[in-house]
């Protein structure tokens, strides 16, 4: 039997391949830009994966667990979310078999989550999988964020999902920096503190973000802010828009941050300013502890 | 002496200009798409202009009254904005006469406002001439609201200008239109009346619009709500977000909206949302009375 396992995380535009042993420890890695969009079309997710075997030289066996959008209406096939009270623990016995007969019995797809709040719904897929290994980690209790393109804030209690909002910080910052008004000015540094801490002071405040957006711009051309801080205003105003939301939450529990070094370090420096302790996880340790307990299960 | 005056409205990407007598009537009219943008260059707007002219077989001595970005750092000259306090019935007073030497003598820039609240800024240019208008008309207090790309709320009192706030709803919803993770689901009708409501109601919770946006994708992908309310619930989330901001300040005084028919009737809608009474001005006489208020002084 095959100790090892690969997992793939197959997100919109990317895709991370890991080959990971029982230890979680990992033996391999291999990135692309084969995301769900680029694959085109459900019938061609199966030689796109056989792609990557072959570019890691892997035998045709080896056991492939998959978590993303590859599991979306748009993926490979259609994984229904599960409902948030189940533990992060029990979603090896929820993998969804891929039908596909070329690979049935040897790949799966990780389930992601849905939050029911009255009428009122947010998602995850991917996020579940690193979630998983963050409570292996022993990380089983309080706020867990992944920031990125859709950041998540999660509230575990005894490794179950209590509650958990996304954010659309990254996608936001990069519209905003690719056209209409505020683009111009948003060449300079974007971690620029003092145009960082201005961003998150107006978050603080609650005032909504179509506003306080448009109140850079009349910063700059009224003179009164530094056209060269505002790209960091915006991430702080972004940033500090999920802490005014969910400090006050977090009170007294601090935050558990899973993201590279860099988004790390601007959500540490946002936890401080907003009175928060912060603990900072490595996103590729999480995620190779999280599929170790797939082959396992 | 010439008894009749141009006022051109002169934005980011359009131009419309208004042929005015003493009386506000309007005698004609020309609109085109040369707006800041298209004219290219400070060096170009002198001929930019003789065009709008000849368009309308208008005598080379008629005055002409410009608003807008035209009168900004990229337009023809920079104008300065006037701080809030200076009353719009002074706005004649402080015109800027244009110093290009084939245009001095007969052409103007109306000045934008600058409102400055501690560290924070907000400025308009445009609009003030807008509210001039109202106030002629015998509007001199209380909340008047321009919808649009950037939607002014502006609270007067006795014609001057006690605060204001910008909001960008126009130009978010444009950009989550054309792009994104919200795009695929936003060609629904944007006046869906359940839609915009369910919006509206989501805004009065004041959320970060980051999180209540991703949670209209949300709802479409979890099943929990249409698909083809989608962009009228985002319409809602982004005009619900300016009222969740203004509605407690302007309880019991009812605002009053100036712009076309169909974003005045949304605005109409989510006031009464927000148990707000709603008078609506129309734009084109707003203005065409402002402009009147150019020639008598």
């Amino acid at each position: 039997m095959n100790k090892n396992i690969l997992g793939i995380d197959w997100g919109t535009s990317n895709r991370r391949a890991y080959l990971i042993d029982q230890s979680g420890a990992c033996l391999a890695e291999h990135e692309d830009g084969q995301g769900m969009l680029a694959v085109g079309g459900r019938d061609k997710f199966g030689a796109s994966l056989a792609g990557v075997l072959e570019a890691m030289q892997l035998p045709s066996d080896v056991p492939v667990i998959m978590s993303g959008m590859v599991g979306s209406a748009s993926g490979w096939q259609e994984v229904n979310y599960l409902d948030a009270s189940v533990p992060l623990e029990q979603l090896p016995q929820h993998l969804s078999a891929v039908t596909d007969p070329a690979w049935a019995g040897r790949s799966y797809i990780v389930p992601g989550y849905v939050y029911r709040n009255g009428a009122s719904a947010d998602v995850m897929r991917g996020e579940e999988t690193q979630l998983l290994g963050a409570v292996a980690l022993g990380h089983r209790d309080g706020w867990i964020v992944l920031p990125g393109t859709h950041s998540k804030w999660v509230l575990l209690r005894d490794g179950v999902i209590q509650s958990f909002a996304t954010y659309m910080t990254g996608e936001l910052f990069a519209m905003l920096s690719k056209g209409g008004t505020l683009s111009a000015m948003m060449d300079g540094d974007t971690s620029d503190a003092e145009g960082f801490a201005t961003g998150l002071n107006q978050a603080a405040q609650n005032e909504p973000l179509s506003n306080s957006l448009f109140r850079v711009r009349a910063g700059v051309v009224s003179r009164s802010a530094a056209p060269q801080q505002a790209a960091a205003t915006v991430s702080g105003l972004l940033i500090g828009a999920e802490f005014a939301a969910a400090a006050r939450a977090a009170e007294g529990q601090g935050i558990t941050v899973i993201g590279s070094p860099a988004l790390a370090a601007r959500y540490d420096l946002a936890a401080r300013h907003f009175g928060l302790k912060c603990t900072v996880l490595d996103p590729h340790q999480v995620y190779c502890t999280a599929i170790s307990k797939f082959l396992k299960a």
